[in-house]
């Protein structure tokens, strides 16, 4: 920031294109093409962090009574923009291998859905990762150039481990592709600075809706970034934080191992910032959230991103920001609060004899 | 930006509350309450500049078909966000005393409007202040609670001479007054913060949308700005701006009393950051604008800010930006160039021998 306020002081503290501070289009551009997607910066679209990528999608393509497909479970913020702007929403069972793209046409036959938003790497909430022959089998289908799918990338770029897998962008030949992701979960959510991608001449339409809803993203913060991607600084940082979570995903993966029961299952992501466990039958995730709440463990309810109701209950848990040890601990709170939950449905042994309080 | 770095890093650079840093919040509050506003701190959503504000409060209240009241002339991106959300705009005329009153209980009653949106101090583009009888008997037709006022002050401590009149959220005994200001116009544009003040339940309503619009707006930029307040640098700021700006404002009047033909007609704003100029019958702004740009003064044409078009041309010259000296020169040519377009008028007298540079 010092850097940019001594040298474009003057510029950085004025208004700026409603598409973004060129500078930082030309490089979100140049790290695209590099991981393979075909954009020139005229496609790049600077905005409020993801969330307003999101919202900006949505209002240029969205009209009330449209259909829209989304991974189910999937990100609740998106739902709510989406539902916002009137849309019907269907759900696309989500399994080990990301999104059940089998089903896909079907579903575009049937509802004609003007968007399919999906997020093929450590999907929110599962942490599941879309296989590279759903990735192309689903650009197969998208050829048709029938429907527009929002690809969200929040977080591709935090890969511990496995290969990289082409972005549904990369392999899109119609098109139809509009990319989205964010500097929040790599670097930091209070920049609030995310990015889309989108052919022209959407991109247009959409740097115009920008420009009526808050003119432009901030030009300082913008032009910081961007000094701080061009010194190399982003690249190093990633490298760091990659460790960082890396250890704190297998510290919560042991941990499971070791606290949980097993008629608990659980997601081993490739990446992302997010374990996804699907607790045993009759256990809910509700009274789990609360019980652990209590004792100051905070977890994700699975009811938050599901269309309807699931047979079996979930929690999303978020590893990034506690240490190893206060994983372990949090894991181990938890395991205590479902074992006794088994072994109070099965049969009313060993009730607690005190109460636990509940918030 | 040190300072908050320092004493909250963690905090600043994480995701704050959608409604807006809760100092920030309260320190809004606080302001408001001092110019004669009863507003609390829950009322106050904090917001990427004033466009964000206008666009969220037209998402909340304006469905498609709704009529929207606006000054004629207007601020354009305004006007914007209320077609984007299907609204039929009509509108007020504008004359020395600000927006004329008198025809809004008529309007209202014809054309049952949502909103009606007006900028009370120093117009844009007009450079009008409403005078205090027209707040007041505004304020009497408000009461009837029929509809929604959107008061845009964004450059109301920018006053260079009068006395401060009460705006409409102060005189507003219905609830009914949504306010909203910024900190672009009085700090800096390239933050990007700007807020408004409505009634609960519609503030929380508003807050949600600001969710699922962007999440929030940069923590990091609230959490500074709010710093820099606490310690009184806006209002040393503001005293500073304001001296500046005044003699900006007046080396801009002087320029036009000397340069200017005696057909034309300016304003004498007390505040804000513009002048506006009737231009003499017949002499186009559009003409105008080309030439001036093309000797490298720019200035706005009256047509933008118009629904319809009006009898006379005119043209908003500001003068926030530019030195003094500056000023004197741009005015100087800009007379030149309409002195000579009335000369050809009148008789095709005096043309020039070489044809002028058209962008």
């Amino acid at each position: 920031m010092q850097a940019v306020l001594r040298n474009d002081g003057r510029d950085v503290l004025g208004y700026g294109p409603p598409a973004g501070h060129p500078p930082l289009r030309r490089f979100i551009a140049g790290e695209m093409r590099q991981r393979g997607m075909h954009v020139s910066e005229e496609e790049i679209v600077v905005t409020n962090g993801s969330q307003q990528a999101i919202d900006l999608i949505a209002r240029a393509l969205v009209d009330p009574g449209d259909g829209v497909l989304v991974e189910n479970p999937t990100y609740l913020g998106a739902v709510q923009v989406f539902q916002s702007y009137g849309a019907e929403i269907d759900g696309i069972p989500v399994d080990s291998e990301g999104a059940m793209v089998s089903v896909v046409p079907d579903a575009i036959e049937r509802r004609r859905p003007k968007l399919l938003y999906l997020m093929p790497n450590f999907q929110n909430p599962t942490s599941r990762t879309m296989s590279r022959s759903r990735r192309e089998s689903l650009a197969a289908v998208l050829a048709s150039g029938r429907v527009v799918v929002v690809e969200d990338d929040f977080g591709g770029e935090l890969r511990y481990e496995g290969e990289d897998l082409p972005t549904l962008k990369s392999l899109d030949r119609g098109g139809c592709v509009v990319y989205l992701s964010t500097f929040g979960k790599k670097l930091l959510p209070g920049l609030r600075v995310g990015w889309l991608a989108a052919p022209q001449p959407l991109a247009e339409r959409i740097a115009h809706l920008k420009k009526i809803s808050d003119y432009s993203t901030s030009v300082l913060l913008q032009a910081a970034l961007h000094e701080f991607c061009r010194r190399g600084e982003l690249r190093r940082h990633l490298g760091q934080v990659v460790g960082h979570y890396r250890e704190r995903r297998d510290a919560m993966l042991a941990a499971l191992e070791d606290c949980f029961p097993r008629s608990a299952e659980w997601t081993r992501p490739e990446g992302g910032l997010v374990v996804w466990v699907t607790l045993p039958d009759g256990v809910g995730a509700e009274d789990v959230a609360a019980e652990a709440s209590a004792q100051g463990v905070l977890v994700g309810c699975g009811d938050l991103f599901y269309l309807g109701r699931p047979r079996r209950e979930n929690l999303r848990l978020a590893f990034s920001q506690a240490s190893p040890v206060q994983i372990r601990d949090g894991v181990g709170i938890l395991g205590q609060i479902i074992n006794r939950k088994i072994a109070v449905q099965a049969g009313r042994k060993n009730p607690p004899e005190q109460p636990l309080p509940l918030i």
